[in-house]
């Protein structure tokens, strides 16, 4: 049996997220189709966790075993010859038997993007959250710059319908290497790099830091938001369509 | 009544071209249905052309009149408000009386890009012709070059099945200004000026420049296609989602 670590960037707007789904079109499903129709094989690539309806890709990463002797880099060509095109394997490599996509990883960095314009391009539409009112964004550099560290994110995650049915952390601890808002032209973008990241918990820190931007909240309520561990103190969730997972880290 | 110019762009993927069609998304029944919900009036807004099924646009024009007074700036707002965003309303003016969208048009730019990266990331793969495989980039340089000034391009004309039809130009005289293949990064793409263009012709173009790219055609037999007023003698059509109406010039 290899063991493989499959790269992959997808366009979420297609899909109900990565998780396969019966009767619905899936990242995760889209993939084992695409294995199995080149090696013949029924596997269930494992993801590094799971993205939402909507939610991008730039390099997420699977892992799984397969018999077919076809060498990493054919298998990645032959791939994309059946993926629709909304799905592109980056890389198949071969990390030795103990690498877990989801088990492994050490840190994972997102990106959301924010269009600040008046009108939006029809070519970004599926790719940013239309936001063109004012935003104090100098307060809301200073509130994302507050859940560096460690920190218990419950105030920032959603009930996770599968939690407790696998091997997923039970803590809500997670630690945040670097929380930033960049302006890059027309966009505003959150970046966020940490060990790890509970369910629509991105998300929710883009919907607190926007009350920020508003005046709704000040910086500093963040470490008050972050103590409670109570969603009901934090902002709302954003659109999956801004959010981008860029990589994992091994 | 007021003669409204509107200035749009367009995600083309999302619809079968602009002209209007019963049971079908297209650009003009999308304006034409924003106008109505905005002004409560029934009007066709007339396009600077037609755009085919997947065609994008970067600023298309399009003209009607209304007997509304809302005021050009809020009439754009309102439209986008009610449009879908895949359709955005860049502008509304008021050129006056004379003014038609296709009539007064005096030159038109359109661009077709080329995506040469071994791998096509899905986030373009709805505004990129994905061709990996190897061109001789000057020669389709040097092709493009063969159509500048006026010809008549039979030779890459679809049979337009609406031409006598309305007031079209019998003629396949057009006159080109610019014509040129420019390298962004992944990208190649061509770039097209001229005083206006035949059904298909910008594809039936790239399809024939292809053909030179792969040496399968010299670069001056672009000059024996134009004279052989067949469109047997010229290549393949590529697709639609290449392709950008870029500006239209008045």
């Amino acid at each position: 049996m290899r063991n493989l670590k499959i790269t992959l960037a997808y366009d979420g707007s297609e899909f109900h997220g990565w998780q396969i789904q019966p009767g619905l079109a899936t990242v995760q499903g889209a993939l084992a189709a695409a294995i199995a129709r080149v090696t013949g094989e029924a596997v269930l690539p494992q993801g590094s966790g799971r993205t939402d309806a909507g939610v991008h890709a730039l390099a997420q990463v699977a892992s799984c075993g397969i018999q077919s002797p076809i060498p990493a880099p054919n298998l990645a060509l032959a791939l994309n010859d059946v993926l629709p095109a909304s799905v592109r394997v980056l890389s198949v490599e071969e990390p030795g038997p103990e690498f877990h996509a989801r088990k492994s990883a050490r840190a994972k960095s997102y990106r959301y993007r924010i269009h600040r314009g008046a009108i939006c391009p029809p070519f970004l539409a599926r790719y940013v959250y239309h936001h063109p009112f004012p935003l104090d964004e100098d307060a809301m550099g200073a509130a994302a710059g507050a859940i560096l560290g460690e920190h218990d994110f419950t105030s920032f995650a959603a009930v996770d319908p599968e939690k407790g049915r696998d091997d997923e952390p039970a803590s809500n601890l997670r630690t945040i290497f670097r929380s930033v808002w960049e302006r890059q032209q027309d966009e505003l973008i959150y970046m966020v790099r940490g060990t790890g990241f509970l369910h629509h918990m991105v998300r929710n820190l883009v919907g607190t830091f926007l009350l920020v931007g508003k005046g709704s909240l000040a910086p500093d309520d963040v470490r008050r938001i972050l103590r409670a561990c109570n969603r009901s103190t934090a902002g709302p969730t954003v659109p999956a369509q801004g959010l981008f997972l860029v990589s994992v880290e091994y």
